[in-house]
């Protein structure tokens, strides 16, 4: 029930009156962050709105690392993301791609309104990324304000892959990242006795993604049922809370770098 | 953050791996229910998530009222509403009509696909009412499942005119409907320094709605910037938390009845 | 063959030529009605134009009603409405929800260009009903004349329930209203040989709509197969004539008062 | 008022029950005819609404010189068109040319649901005309009926080149073609006062269309109040209530051999 | 490989730099040309670029006999044609209607941006032709440029009636006229041993379309493969590459004229 | 004109015809391959055609390398790219997002209709590359053929490195990269005497793209005229044949790899 903690971090735009979302959003290099996430099956060991819970934590942990006197608000996340490859297997809400552009698109451009000088995008879900990407084009295209996009797990990767311990592809849809963050941030909500090493099929092309921390040059549709057992693809097994602890403090870190360049750069 | 209590009641969609969600789904009579509020201007009384707030602990209190053994799954709330009469003012962020009626039928219909028996929106906010009764043709032509809508303070409405103390007028946008609500379940959001009458202007005509219980013939489409100096329409300084709980328990308790009915229609 | 009575009412916008509904519209306080209507099954009795006639002959009444000199021109019905539940029964030419709501909306706005200072909906079909409202924001956002819509038969409902000789239930589609209305207006077009009570399904929920005067808080979508054998609800072996001229009479009336209000309100 | 005359022909779907639709759409050979007009501005003599006037009398006029006992169907007329070009003088209604596609695609689509071998547009207007032509097309990939359409002034062209008075030239919008049309089936509607040559600029490239009879090879996008200044173009002093008789007579005998050779074609 | 011969006119936009692109649209009467092709079978003895190549070709040479000192610039041919009707014989690339229309808007909007003074559509395909017309009206509405549109074929019909050999019927898809072009222009192209004659249903109404030369009031929708077991239709066996050097000189000629009387209209 | 190349390579589906196509497409393992490139300002010194030459240079260069015997057949390249970023310059034809997108649906899912068990999207303009990747997703949940897509210049990247001249940034729009292909490919349309470094801003945050080779983790959306006054970027002066030479054979052979990777893995 997220009415219980909305609220509960001082730039959460959700939480407050008007009046004083439009005296931040007047301050000099102002600026809106959207976190996207995704409600959708993530193997029998994570909740389905995993994607979901990891953005909006390390958005408002970005924000509180850099700084509470910085005019930055977050918009509540957007759950429901683009995820028709997951559709078979159950657990998961998905939108049409068009659907999402247009209610990332409304959220910036009506967010934006009360007077921000940048908007950026957030993303936890790689069936989302590409999307992110157009939609810094055409709400850029619309508005005055400046508008970027990122995804929290392309941050700051070099540092993060000197915390891993499974091999290229053991981070990959529920696997070793996000289980860390998951038992770092709410153990409560995995299911440690499900916990078990989804293996990515031989059907990978060797150009394609395999890995949450490493992109190739080929992308390719394939539904999850073919690719998975479980749901779940990479090391879950290799999962810790304090490599989850450790992975939340430098992706925040980086995030916070971004936010404070952002503003920077508008003020 | 709503990440913090993502999973904090059993009927939680969010917080559940998949296969948790295919099992309710695939029981007799089972329903999912869809929450859907808005973010906007409440006045500088009440934080701009109030809708939010609001539909979800009712979703939540009257799923839990109707028993925790029966098969009802609740998605997050849908927290983009359609709000353009409020954009003026600040503190909105709105979606246009058709991508809200995009959304609402690719959530209903994805969430279906799982093997739910029934589907009912639950809306919080005013100006989604219109568009849910119509998604709730567009979504039924689309399913097998039965399809069903409804907005929170429009039941029971017999009952909650005997604890009002405001006329007719009093129980409109941030009222002492709303605000006792915010006062029983959010106190902690509520400004009650800003709590102040909003007049609402002597442009009503006579045949359109003036109260959340009221509805009347006419429809009438104006910015609120014409309608209040504080955003707010109604009588909030007559909420008490102790009348909130009491509205709460009314409408859980209705609510409650109508998803057991659902359920057993469709069992 | 509607070409033989276009312009028999001088409110009529299709029968007057371009030079007489600008002068019309450039008047202080001008108004634009838009009748919207159905093509639908509507039992075996009643015509399958049955409520784009009704709204037809109750506009132009009202408009009468409210005085020659007023400034009001009313455009054409838009006869095609939103009926998919109609569908199974053969009969009913329907929109789809989005392609109605365009046409709406491209009617009224390009109608308003012409410097009408209002423009108001008056809708006959209970599934127009929420998109009505609905376009009354969308058109309302796009132009600065003033929007309003409203469905007919919503309109002094007290006095009508007074006229009435069925029980809740009786009122509904083709029943005592509806075909009382259309033996004043139409007889010729009334079957009364194949006048027959609908049963309504004992399908209904209690918080459902039963009665063109009684809204519940709830809807349900079901194709009108699985309701009525006849493909009409209701007793309109009640109806008569002379109840028709009354409720016509009453509904008239009240809407003529409403549409002075509104002429008033923009003079 | 169209109420008034609706079910005046044997031919109208809109007087009909939906019993006797299913009967005629079931019969061999099949046909449902959907006229499609306009609301626009033609000049200072004709009311706006000639172009459905025309197209709905010469439909009923075609499909009753065609046979009663020929299983056709005609629907109310679109009297919604594309007519951009004529908004800046006023009195015109008109769709964007995407809306009234679909429209049309909806119309003929749940129309032939019924059980028609084949629908027929017919079009009035010559803004409408190449947008009948595409959806032809896209409602034939979408069903087994057969898809025609045509535009009524473009048959039978070389009987009624007989018959004008005027030069090329002189049938065009608002002309000798449609005045005496008008003349003959609603002398009531025309202003013959105001009747005045409308004179085409000598804007016109050769190779574009000057004559409701003459299509040229040219398209050219101009508003109307470039082309003349009464809105009206061609040799309205021309007509005659006689010669629209002719007129009237030669066309809706064209039209009926196209019918019944689509009624057999299909039978 | 189409790479191989961008820029070898002096007329084509892709060949060239963004300031030489520049400084042609700011000329005095400038003019963009853009032709409009398909992707389609065209029998056993025509490659399915047919259209694309005969429109770009006729483009170039009407430009080219215009005079290189003219300002006129021609799009890359725009190949992705609406084509439906001959999916089911295979070979065929073919757009929804809408995107089509889609893609002809933007591309005419972003090329006048530059500082064109008429944008003139060529098609070359005859399922493009009504669209063509409806997009001139649509992009017409939206620029101040001059905005026109053609098709190749139904210019100059007069004088190629006069070099035909075949009776009505013979110049139709793959007849006479594209193949004589196609042995004039690219007979490595033509499967000559494949030439046969396309015997045209008799399934035509006497209304309709049957030769390039020759429009009927009456547009049908019909699958290819109903037509024609070649998938051609017309008499390609009287083709010859002197008659294709005639039509291209004669049609180039018509086309020249037409754009130096677009340049003088708007200089 | 590209009416005088096409059909110059074997694997061309534009200069077959569909026998020939069909044949293929029902081959075990066929492939069918969309090149999709961009018509937009490249600054002073390359056409505005780069984009487009390059991608379908490159994709006929990789199917030759791949082996003649295999099925494979190219479409025509889409050259309509989504290019807003560049219209301020001139020069530049660009789809909305949501248009290109339908765009490559179409032509791709009319493809595959053939009979091909694979279709891949190879791009050449980095701000089409995101959409690529949500097409992926769009056509692959629509066909049961399977989906892939790529940008050319991301294959293969260590190998290029190796042979740059350029720092970091040097290998941006129309820099070393790009130049040195056309100076390989299509000297005559270098306008070598306009070569000029094109200075990146420090506008740049050191999270975002500079050069082909190098993707950064963050999007911003900016117009190219705050970019750069030429309306390059990077270092074209240090651009030659022979290295264009190198570029297009490791390219060339990264892209065979993958073509035949796909033919297998299809067979």
């Amino acid at each position: 029930m997220i009415y219980e903690s909305i609220g509960s971090s001082s730039a959460e735009w959700a939480g407050k009156s008007y009046p004083a979302i439009r005296e931040t959003a007047e301050a000099d290099g102002s600026l809106l962050v959207v976190p996207v996430g995704s409600v959708e099956q993530h193997g029998h060991h994570l909740p389905v709105a995993t994607d979901t819970i990891l953005v909006d934590a390390v958005v408002h942990g970005g924000s509180e690392a850099a700084g509470e006197d910085l005019p930055i608000l977050v918009t509540p996340p957007v759950w429901s993301g683009f995820s028709p490859h997951h559709l078979p297997l159950g657990g998961t809400l998905s939108l049409e791609l068009e659907h999402l552009k247009a209610v990332l698109e409304d959220v910036a451009l009506t967010g934006v309104e009360n007077g921000f000088d940048a908007v950026c995008f957030v993303n936890g879900h790689g069936g989302n990324a590409s999307l992110i990407d157009a939609v810094v084009s055409t709400v850029g295209r619309s508005t005055d304000a400046e508008v970027l996009g990122t995804t929290y797990f392309s941050l700051a990767t070099d540092e993060i892959e000197t915390l891993r311990e499974s091999e290229t592809g053991g981070m990959a849809h529920g696997g070793e990242y996000e289980t860390s963050l998951m038992l770092h941030l709410r153990p409560d909500l995995v299911a440690e006795t499900e916990v078990r090493r989804g293996t990515p099929g031989d059907e990978h092309y060797e150009w394609s993604d395999v890995d949450l921390l490493h992109g190739g040059p080929l992308s390719v549709y394939r539904g999850f049922d073919e690719y998975s057992e479980t749901g779940a693809i990479g090391a879950p097994e290799l999962a810790s809370a304090e490599k989850g602890a450790r992975i939340y403090d430098v992706v925040t870190a980086e995030l916070a770098a971004l936010l404070v360049a952002i503003h920077e750069h508008n003020a």
